[in-house]
């Protein structure tokens, strides 16, 4: 089996936004999507890990785009791993058009935890540390890794929400998918009828719940025109921290 | 090719809720999703229609279930015109495993509409009355039909929303998708650890706007153990009305 998996999606016409581009939502949710299978069909996927009380959590994403497929577009997300360590491992994406071009790159990092502790557990403990013959050393991932979104005291509170039932992921847990929505629905429309989200990048720092309270404090980095978000619970845990950048 | 159009879907992981079910609104997406892809294959899709100004506009949609697809499992949406008339025309849908059994079904009508006018057009205009050769009379739809969400003036404000980017669908109105979601999150979780929903009924009344401020308004229905939602805009225009029973 090919060390880099393909699948393809559609830019279906509800996944789109008023200028009728995918939503980063969506695409980050074809990527968690996408990562599954490749997992999946290589043995290491969530419901074979279930099965032994662990399970893959996402701890960071960045999004680079130089454009987002229109409606109706059918497009392949490209997946693979790119290195693997005790305790991460890390996963790129590509975006590609059906003619072959990039519109644009992903990279995420994942954590592998026991399901009954929660704690991180040994990523090569899986089949003998069968993760490392799916390295792929030699595909291009040409956006930047990130880090750590560095923010100061300045970052105003821009906006508070409630959260609810279509918050809540399988494990009770506000929705990965959901925190890109609730981010990027910080500007306004007329804010997007001038700009497109460039980069998007995530942390998911610590775990939210149904009917927690998020605040999402913003600052505007001025030399570099991105803004860093950081979202707090009610109980003053920071749950994700982002940076967005715009065209 | 066949009347009937059968699609297949999978409840991706993000799109189920924290029991493990398919969420209603991405059940709602993936019929949306079926009926233009039904329609495209058979000459009278939203993209054919865009070229001649004209474009469906869904009236209403009543979905009832036994059961909702698990997580992963993979289901088909089957659709069909039960009836056109002139201005409005009858899709139904049935959600059915691979094994062939009914998860459940849904109706819904649609009206066609002159894009720059906005107002309604003779369905039987496009090509001579051609969706009559699409009509299928022997297929079961066992849900009721629904109607005329009745609600008197004791429906108490349960909730109200503002409205943002991710809410707005590509023609610039609140997204019909996420109107299910937001009538859904008027229940708390703890709600759905005790009950699913078994029907859900929306019409859409009239369109609002990013940055509309939406109001819940409910009322419960004792003999019937129904809630009925109406969803007005600040100008207090009515947007929505829904029905919802649950199990």
């Amino acid at each position: 089996m090919d060390k880099v998996g393909r699948y393809q999606f559609m830019a279906e016409p509800f996944h789109c936004d008023f200028s009728g581009r995918l939503f980063m939502g969506h695409l980050g949710n074809h990527m968690l999507n996408a990562a599954d299978f490749h997992s999946t069909d290589r043995g290491f996927g969530m419901k074979r890990l279930m099965t032994i009380n662990r399970s893959w959590v996402l701890s960071r994403l960045a999004i680079e785009m130089v454009d987002m497929p229109a409606q109706y577009t059918k497009f392949n997300v490209e997946t693979w791993v790119e290195s693997a360590m005790r305790y991460f491992t890390s996963r790129n994406f590509a975006v590609v058009g059906t003619d072959g071009h990039a519109y644009g790159y992903g990279r995420s990092i994942w954590a592998m935890i026991d399901t009954e502790t929660r704690q991180p557990t040994d990523i090569y403990s899986i089949d003998n540390g069968a993760i490392n013959d799916w390295i792929v050393t030699d595909k291009e991932c040409p956006i930047d890794k990130g880090g750590r979104v560095k923010m100061s005291d300045d970052a105003q509170l821009v906006h508070t929400i409630d959260t609810y039932y279509n918050d809540v992921d399988i494990n009770g847990h506000i929705n990965s998918v959901k925190y890109i929505e609730h981010v990027l629905d910080l500007w306004p429309l007329d804010w997007y009828r001038e700009h497109a989200v460039k980069r998007f990048e995530i942390a998911y720092v610590a775990e939210a719940h149904a009917g927690d309270q998020l605040s999402f404090y913003r600052q505007e980095m001025p030399q570099t025109s991105e803004y860093c978000i950081r979202i707090v619970r009610a109980d003053g845990t920071e749950c994700c921290r982002s940076k967005v950048q715009f065209f």
